[in-house]
């Protein structure tokens, strides 16, 4: 499995993209949090900004549907999108997670 | 080193696992972190949880039996577990991680 | 990419490490989220302490020079200093990561 991360400004707009992934079944999981407090240089500036992580878990085959989901629907330019890879899975939690998930009700 | 996660529901059970994993020596530090919104699909209904996120710092030799431990006194059916390699280590850490722990008070 | 973690005791404390590590350029961005609760053994004593997490996202090349700058900075005698190896980075985060930075206004 992969578990992929991105930030946006406000819990609302991270509780969406999570939602979201979810129904599409990009992800098998998406978790939202925060305050993060993130450094950076903006525009030559450096800048100090509260934002809220969303922590994605999904398999593989979903990695590509799942950037492009993001990069096509995050409220900025230049979105975090670092995926790193799992070494070791439970083994319930990944037949949960390969699980067909096509007749969800929402 | 290792990292592995899990959550739960509360956190007084995420206290819980952290001090009894590192009470048994089976990973060196244990934080507690929440709550998050988790996001998922159960019993084919979409779902938003409160949870609460345990991260154990493990050296390998310890996985399968931190793992073992997890999974049989956790508190949900069937518990995140995902576990990540970790690249390069502080050597002072590194070196505290390898350290003895058979005589600790607690 | 990599992203490497380490943990102290307040959140003044990881604002400044964030900070100045992002003055510096050896980290692209750097997320301080907190509190956590920390279990651990230190001295041959089990202990719990509130701590801040630092997150720093970073270029291959900067990891010796951020690590240096840590260890010499950091609080902590034996800091927690993890670093893991992200495999996939979004197409535009990765260029402007790797923009250069030399003429920040701070």
């Amino acid at each position: 499995m992969l578990i992929a991360t991105t930030t946006v400004a406000t819990r609302p707009e991270a509780d969406h993209l999570a939602s979201a992934a979810i129904e599409q079944h990009l992800a098998v999981c998406a978790q939202v949090e925060g305050p993060l407090h993130s450094h950076f240089v903006w525009e030559g500036r450096k800048t100090v900004a509260e934002e809220w992580r969303i922590t994605f878990k999904l398999l593989p085959e979903h990695a590509a549907g799942l950037s492009a989901y993001i990069h096509g629907a995050h409220p900025y330019d230049t979105p975090q999108w670092l995926v790193t890879k799992v070494e070791q899975v439970g083994e319930k939690y990944l037949s949960w997670a390969r699980a067909p998930r096509s007749s969800v009700n929402f």
